[in-house]
């Protein structure tokens, strides 16, 4: 199977090559990044890879990619995904977001190829929707309430126009919290966790300082929603968007006692007014019986030992 | 009363200062163009105007225009405003128009002043909505079938969140087909007026070549538009949508027997096939009650008249 992935640098990239890698099947591979991946993985048991570096705005040589590669599938995880990044940097995070988009999909219209796409997308479209759906399905109307939301609502659109007019094969997901390994600490869940594991080490005062914690989110390890993707890949239907969730609601207060738990530790809590947002939603959880009911995925993995796995990351990454 | 018009030497902003020109208030305005207007405005009547020419994406610099100015309206009518443009370059026409959008409201946000913004926008954002809805309302959702439409889609999701988040005061509008004089002839109306002007004194054979001629489009005359705009920026609600419309559906084929009618000619009909698009919108008709309960604005403008006068442009317009 030949893949083309953008955003290759990037946590859920490596999680997704890791899938492969125990799969029957041999797969080769093309990654796009701006930046040079901070894992080498050239050969890996049935994976081959080869980087490249460039920046997905230019369509052209993203064309000419295409052309000598021809591949069947393009998995899009490339994105300014940091919420906190898209307001403080409002036009950035949405024209960046749109931009490589636009640059991806004209290039593989003029291609003329038979590719399909898997657009990665975000319950954060859902935005005040969530306000009034206790479960979000897919057939919420998308409602965004900051700018990365904006965006990724944006492409949503964009890919339906693509597809309709121009008969592009795209399956888009609108992908709930995950989190894992190597996830950046701009992450709410992997900076909980690796300021609680510098605690533990005595390396940082007990004082965890946060924003709103009783917000409720919807939660699944990034193994999951890798897996989510690679059947998406297969048995997508074109033109589809399924949400990629547990459908469950967790409190970040409720994680952060389960890490404390874990790590034999107590902590303050401290309140951090300027991480406050007006207009902040309060629960997103959403409904996962739209790919449940085609590909049979579900999250595997045990939100306990997801969390155990997460702090046994940074337990081996700060020192 | 200090205004900053955005997109000053467009064809609209020109009806707007014509409308101004005639109240009974005086007003001080900047205008901000990329292109230098192809009319004089200094002054006129109770208008002083001065131009800007400058890119609107440059924030900076409108910055520096709201602190010195310190404008109580800002006017926003600065677009890539062709939907077949949009077709050509979808990247380009999308990107602009929310690249130049965020410049401006950031501006807005710095300057800390308390400026009401008037966001005009299109009917194109119902999109395949209106093919659910006979009659389009401002509670049809947005659904988008071109890309400059997704671009007008995405400025109401970026201007709500500019609201509900940083309590900017935001009017926008869903502007339906409007037309007259000054308009570009790549706007379908311009084009057969301008066109059939031509055969009329017989610089032309008599062929009208035509894309889809039986869409169904609620039209108005842009001196009507201008009317709404105006009582909208004094009385409209802030976070509020409003449609600009007739409420009445005409086809394009109906409006091409009018022009003949009034011309006293006859031409022959001739499909271009490259100009039909796949999904497109057959029939746009808007209901105009929330504006009209609220600032008891309908179109005066009666529809042969329009059309009289627009063929009146052309024929002093075109030799």
């Amino acid at each position: 199977m030949k893949l083309l992935i953008t955003g290759f640098a990037g946590f859920v990239s490596r999680h997704f090559l890791n899938l492969l890698s125990v799969q029957d099947e041999s797969f080769e591979i093309i990654g796009i990044d701006r930046n040079i991946p901070g894992f080498g993985f050239n050969k890996y048991n049935n994976v081959t890879c080869k980087v490249i570096q460039t920046d997905l705005k230019d369509s052209d040589f993203i064309f000419e990619i295409i052309e000598s590669f021809s591949p069947e599938y393009i998995l899009h995880f490339a994105a300014a995904s940091s919420v906190q990044y898209s307001w403080q940097h409002p036009a950035k995070s949405f024209l960046n977001n749109n931009a490589i988009f636009f640059a991806l999909l004209d290039a593989v219209k003029r291609s003329g190829k038979n590719i399909r796409v898997l657009s990665t997308g975000s319950s954060d479209v859902y935005g005040n929707s969530a306000n009034k759906n206790l479960i979000l399905r897919e057939d919420c109307i998308a409602d965004p309430a900051n700018p990365y939301a904006a965006g990724k609502a944006s492409q949503e659109m964009i890919a339906k126009i693509y597809i309709n007019s121009f008969g592009l094969d795209i399956i888009q997901t609108r992908s709930f919290t995950h989190f894992g390994a190597y996830q950046k600490d701009s992450f709410v869940l992997a900076k909980f966790a690796k300021e609680l594991t510098l605690i533990k080490k005595g390396k940082k005062t007990s004082t965890l300082v946060t924003g709103n914690i009783d917000v409720v989110r919807d939660m699944t390890d990034v193994r999951d929603v890798v897996n989510a993707y690679y059947g998406l890949l297969k048995r997508g239907k074109s033109g589809e968007v399924y949400n990629v969730c547990s459908g469950q609601g967790r409190s970040l207060r409720s994680v952060i006692e389960l890490m404390l738990q874990q790590l034999e530790i107590s902590v303050d809590l401290q309140l951090d007014e300027s991480l406050l947002r007006k207009g902040e939603i309060l629960s997103i959880i959403g409904s996962n019986e739209k790919i449940y009911t085609l590909t049979k995925w579900k999250p595997e993995i045990v939100f306990e030992k997801a969390i155990a796995d997460l702090l046994d990351y940074w337990n081996k990454h700060v020192s």
